[in-house]
C-alpha cells in the first residue's frame, strides 16, 4: 500500500505554476493527466504521471499548435481531456487572429490509444444540433462534458446580447464527440451581485457527483479578484434538461482569500485523489490582487488542488482546510 | 345593487374584435379603462365606460399618434394605463420606419386628471439604472408595471443573442416611472418545448396577486397556433429581484382549444370584475388557425374575457367555463 499522501500540496500553495484552467483527468489503472491554458495560450500540452503529485515535474507534451490563422489561430483555452467510447479526445476553446474573441469550442480525438504519443486529429468546430439556431453563435467556450444514463452531455459557456454581453451556462445532450443532440437549455445566468462585476459573468463548469446529487460548479465575475465559483444542483434521477431541477446556489462556493493570498479562484476541475475516493478541486488562482494590465494577460495565474468535503447533507464544501491533510 | 352578470361574454366570443394586447384598468370608482394594439399599429386609443361590458360599445378615443419618422413611427403595441403617484402614465413599445424591428418601451403622461380628454405628453424612451448596460439596448417591448411593499416594479420582454434571437423576460425596480433604480434580473426564458416554436419567445407579462402569492403569467411561442400563457410565482414577502424565489411552471396554462375556436391565445392582462372581488382574464386570441401571409398583419386578433378561479392551493386556472357563468 502506498503510504504517501493524498498530495503533498498546501492549499494556498501553487501545485503546478502559471498554469491557468487546469484539468486533471485519473484513469482507472491510477495514471493521471494534466492540460490546461498556456500563458501564450497557442497550445495544447499534456503532462502524465503514475501520481499526482509526479504531474508537477512530468514532462509537457505539446500535442496541438494554434493555426497560423483563421479558426483556432489565437487565444486557445482551456483544453479538457475526455475518453468517450474508446477514444480519446480533447474539448477546447479558440480565437482567429483576424477576430481575436470569436471563440468557438472545438474537438480533438486522438488517432492512437496513447494520448501524449499518438497523433491527435481536428474534428473542427463542435456543432450544434440541426434545429438549434442558437448555439455556438457568437463567443461560447469551457466546453466540459460527462455521462449520465448511457449518454453523454455537454455544458459549455456562451455570451448573448448586443453591446456589451452577458456569459451564461447552457447544457445539451450529445448525439456524438463532436455534435449536440438537442437545442440548448439555460441553465444559468448572472443572477447575483457576485457574478456581476465590469463583465456578468458565468463560465467553467465542473461536474462532481456525490451520492446521489450531480454538482456543476462554475466560475463568476470578471478575471480578476472577483471571479469565484458558484454552483448548481440537481438529484441524478432528474431530466438534465429540464432547468426546473436545478437549483442555483444564492452565494459563491468558494472566492478570494486574501489573507492566505489566494486572489480570484476558479476555473475549476475536479479529479479523484489517488485513493480513488477523495475528490480533490483543481481551480487557478493568483498569489497578487493587483495587476498592471488585462489580467487576462498576466502569466501567474497558478494551479491550486484543495480537497472537497461534504456537508452532512452531502452538498460540497470549499474550505481551506488546514496546511496538512 | 348592480343584478347585471360580472359581464356578458361567452368565453370563446370575441368581447371586442379586432383589437389585440388587451388592456383594461378598473378604478376605485367602478370606472373601467381598456386600451389595446390597434391593426394599425399606428396610434394609442383609450376607452372608457362605467361597466366591463359598457367597453365594447365606448367611444375610442385616439390619445396619441405615432411619429411621422424615427422611434416610435411604426409598431406601436401594446399599450398600458397604470396610475402612478397621482398620474396617469402609459407604457408601449414602439419602433423605427428606417429600422422596424428596433422596438423599444416608451412612456407617455397625461398633464391632466382626464385620461380620456387631457394632453398626453411624451416621456421618451424608458430608461435603465445608470449601470445597467444590457436593459433596452435590443428589441424590448411588453412593459408592464406594477406596485410592491411601497415601490414600482417592471417586467419587461427583451430579446438577447446574435443572428436569431430569444426573448426572455426581465425584471427591475424603479426608481422613477420613466426609469429603472436596479439593473435587469432574467426571471424566465424560453426553457420548455411549449415556448420554442419557430421564435423563441417570453414576453406579455401581466401580475395577479391572490392570498399571499404573485403570479406572473407571460405569453410565448410564436404568434399564431403554438401562442399560450406561461406562468411564473413567487410568495408576496420574498425578493421579487431574486429569481431563486421564482417558481416557473413546467406546463402551460393556456393554450389554443380548436373545438371552441380560440386559436393562439395570449397576450393576457387581469383586471378584477364589477363586484370588484372576481379575477378577470383579458386576453386576445383568434377564431382560425390558418392565415395567409404574417400573422402579425392579420388584424383578426380579438380580446375575449375569462374569469380566473383558483385551485385548492391558491393557484390561478385559466380554464374554460360554462357559457353562462
Amino acid at each position: 500500500m502506498d503510504e504517501t499522501p493524498v498530495h503533498e500540496t498546501i492549499y494556498n500553495q501553487p501545485f503546478i505554476r502559471q498554469r491557468a484552467d487546469p484539468y486533471i483527468l485519473r484513469c482507472e489503472d491510477g495514471t493521471y493527466y494534466f492540460t490546461a491554458s498556456v500563458p501564450e495560450y497557442d497550445r495544447i500540452m499534456l503532462r502524465r504521471a503514475d501520481t499526482l503529485s509526479g504531474l508537477r515535474e512530468a514532462e509537457e507534451k505539446t500535442i496541438w499548435v494554434k493555426h497560423m490563422s483563421g479558426p483556432q489561430s489565437i487565444h486557445i483555452w482551456a483544453p479538457e481531456l475526455h475518453r468517450i467510447d474508446g477514444h480519446w479526445y480533447i474539448y477546447y476553446a479558440g480565437g482567429d487572429v483576424d477576430d481575436v474573441w470569436e471563440i468557438r469550442p472545438y474537438v480533438l480525438r486522438c488517432a492512437g490509444e496513447d494520448p501524449i504519443s499518438d497523433p491527435w486529429e481536428e474534428l473542427g468546430p463542435m456543432q450544434p444540433a440541426d434545429d438549434d439556431p442558437f448555439s455556438f453563435r457568437a463567443f461560447s467556450l469551457d466546453a466540459t462534458v460527462f455521462p449520465h444514463r448511457g449518454g453523454w452531455y455537454m455544458v459549455w459557456a456562451e455570451k448573448v446580447g448586443v453591446g456589451k454581453q452577458i456569459s451564461n451556462l447552457y447544457i445539451a445532450k450529445m448525439s456524438s464527440p463532436n455534435k449536440l443532440g438537442t437545442v440548448q437549455v439555460l441553465l444559468t445566468t448572472p443572477d447575483y451581485g457576485w457574478e456581476r462585476g465590469d463583465f456578468w459573468v458565468n463560465e467553467a463548469p465542473a461536474v462532481l457527483r456525490h451520492d446521489g446529487k450531480i454538482f456543476l460548479t462554475f466560475s463568476a465575475n470578471t478575471t480578476g479578484e472577483l471571479y469565484c465559483m458558484g454552483m448548481l444542483w440537481i438529484r441524478e434521477g432528474e431530466d438534465l434538461l429540464d432547468p426546473g431541477n436545478w437549483t442555483k446556489l444564492r452565494q459563491p462556493v468558494f472566492r478570494s482569500d486574501p489573507e492566505k493570498e489566494v486572489h480570484g479562484p476558479g476555473h475549476n476541475s475536479f479529479v479523484k485523489a489517488e485513493d480513488g475516493v477523495t475528490d480533490l478541486c483543481v481551480y487557478h488562482a493568483r498569489q497578487y490582487d493587483r495587476m498592471a494590465g488585462n489580467p487576462l494577460y498576466d502569466p501567474n495565474r497558478h494551479v491550486y488542488i484543495m480537497p472537497v468535503t461534504f456537508d452532512s447533507e452531502g452538498f460540497p464544501v470549499f474550505r481551506h482546510l488546514p496546511q496538512e491533510w
